[in-house]
């Protein structure tokens, strides 16, 4: 064991090198000539020359950055452009934008939810910043009840058995490792049922799910409906940074009133204000990308399983196969890696069942011969059983 | 009391108006004429022509934003810059940057502290994001004790006390609203005396303490101190987003491994990287922009002390003014703003003591005449008694 304060780290640094679990950064180039099939771009939309050249204007007309929180000088014309945009793609009365997703999901739910009296009923694959934020919510008073993945009857009965006159089921709408998506509408159903509000992370669905990309609600059937709240990234399908709580005018008003991590971070970046902007009306013009994604995405699970890869079938952007093991996962991504294919490598804690696998994403922009190639290299690459 | 699941928060925006709590955000245009008072621009580098221009040129180069998280696909060769340098600034072995310093300062404590066999002894007056920081850490199983504000013998007893085999002492280096300083080497010396590793939070110290805005640490003689960690935002003097932590390599490297906000988050969009990044060198090439800064709050609190305003004898950038009442805070920053000068209105439960005050805040490129016209029109808009 080291000395000195954060000696014992050298120990915590050993224990996951053996169980395969040590992490490391590797930053990419700018002309990389890699096929990504790992980030989260699902509408190729990053790079756009329509994105980045509003990412520069807005840097050069309103500066770097904000300055401040949005309650002091962080606010601009610009985010409440956004924000007017990005509810009227949702058809919500309104929206409040946030530095990250993370950030987003947090001060929701801690200021909805952080008190005595509020009972939060969570998928228990929530996405990390719904476990954070309902773990920060617990510490101040609310309990907290998981249910069975993806399980309505299990979410309605967490509901039922709940006394507190306050409730929320927090849920993701398409989970990130797996992309395997919740039955809006069924949770939707037992909460009306139940008198419990719905919140849904939407991170993964706005721009891939819906017939243009309006995400999961609109999916449903639930667009502008007044008893869910939905969070959303601007990193994702808009290839910038930030994220957004969209739904009723009281709660985006109460959250800007209360919400800590928004009234205590300083706000938004003008140039990814301007960047989310542009995709966001990007994606309106071309309502057919997000068909484009799921297209993509069925034809990587086609041509792995033509390849003899479990795939499945998949429910949004997102493929993954699962390793044997932590090591066996780190191989596998590795030698895709040195192939010049960029694969995701999700392994304990970050996966919900403790089972390592590759996480793929698809984009609208993938071309069928990228799809392939891609499906190649994983398939070839995959570690045989005692390698 | 509305109805529907969101129907309390009627109830509790009417509390809040008859506190004289109420929020609400007001967008400024890009061409405001307004005298700004209250921003943490410090250096007046977010409108930079080389800051802005390096936001374009990043977004042009590597997108708009960064595509995942810095584990899977956000990490790219201009973060890594990012981080070096500003680790050879600061003189310690590494750094790693997150999408906002309230990020940073929760991703530490909780990948530091967020178990059994620790304790956190923490400044009763941290920033908002320590504070969450250390609630986390606590439901994980930590212990948190408070010290009194800026007392040294006070954090040594909590430090004394405390008999977890990991201790760490938390606290901001310049407190966000008033501007006030914590004994840096004082905390220093009974975090040795009692083996406790120190975490400083230095966003307001950077650019605006030291010769050369090398910060509280470099101030106080302990630059690339091993039992010190520092968590800095990219978003004050650097006129950018986002936040780092700095300190010995293995603490970063623990980060990258196991800090659940930098994980579950999209990497720091390239132009907020290369925004900061411009930044920094700027700072690097014009040492004497920090002692501006200093210079121009000295200036403009002996302005207000000379207009019978209590400002006091700034300790960094920021200068605060106490109000009778929340309302009477808010009517003052009302009449500034209708003169043209905007100003920062801090209120419960924004501020530690319960007072409500205005918040001023310094850059480096106020002239004399700014400063004085600022203090005319703040000290005749202070509301009178009786009003």
């Amino acid at each position: 064991m080291g000395t000195g304060p954060f000696g014992w780290l050298e120990d915590s640094a050993r224990q996951r090198a053996r169980e395969g679990r040590s992490r490391r950064l590797r930053p990419r180039g700018h002309d990389s000539a890699m096929l990504d099939l790992a980030g989260n771009d699902y509408l190729g939309l990053a790079r756009h020359p329509s994105v980045t050249r509003a990412a520069a204007e807005a840097a050069r007309k309103w500066g770097a950055g904000s300055t401040g929180s949005r309650l002091v000088t962080g606010d601009t014309t610009l985010h409440r452009q956004l924000e007017e945009e990005l509810a009227a793609f949702y058809g919500s009365e309104d929206a409040l934008v946030f530095s990250s997703g993370y950030a987003a999901n947090m001060g929701a739910v801690t200021a909805l939810a952080g008190d005595h009296g509020t009972h939060l009923v969570c998928d228990r694959n929530n996405h990390a910043s719904l476990i954070d934020a309902s773990r920060l919510a617990k510490a101040a008073g609310a309990r907290v009840s998981l249910f069975e993945h993806r399980d309505c009857a299990s979410a309605g009965s967490a509901l039922a058995d709940a006394a507190e006159p306050r409730r929320f089921l927090l849920s993701d709408t398409v989970f990130s490792v797996d992309g395997d998506r919740a039955d809006v509408a069924g949770l939707a159903r037992v909460c009306r049922d139940n008198g419990s509000a719905l919140l849904l992370d939407d991170a993964h669905g706005l721009g891939t799910l819906g017939t243009a990309g309006e995400g999961a609600l609109g999916d449903a059937g639930l667009r502008g409906a007044g008893d869910v709240l939905t969070t959303v990234t601007l990193s994702k399908a808009l290839g910038s940074q930030g994220g957004a709580v969209l739904g009723p005018r009281q709660v985006i008003s109460h959250l800007v009133e209360t919400s800590r991590s928004f009234i205590f971070d300083t706000g938004l970046a003008p140039p990814a204000v301007g960047a989310a902007l542009a995709a966001l009306r990007l994606l309106r013009e071309q309502p057919r990308l997000a068909q484009r994604v799921r297209a993509s995405a069925d034809a990587l699970a086609s041509e792995l399983e033509a390849r003899g890869q479990d795939a499945g079938a998949p429910q949004a952007a997102v493929v993954s196969l699962r390793a044997p093991s932590p090591e066996a996962a780190v191989q596998w991504a590795e030698r895709c890696r040195e192939s010049g294919v960029r694969v995701g490598c999700f392994r304990p804690p970050s996966v919900p069942d403790g089972v390592s696998r590759l996480r793929l994403t698809a984009r609208a922009d993938l071309g069928a011969a990228e799809v392939r190639h891609g499906a190649d290299v994983i398939a070839a690459s995959r570690p045989q059983p005692g390698e």
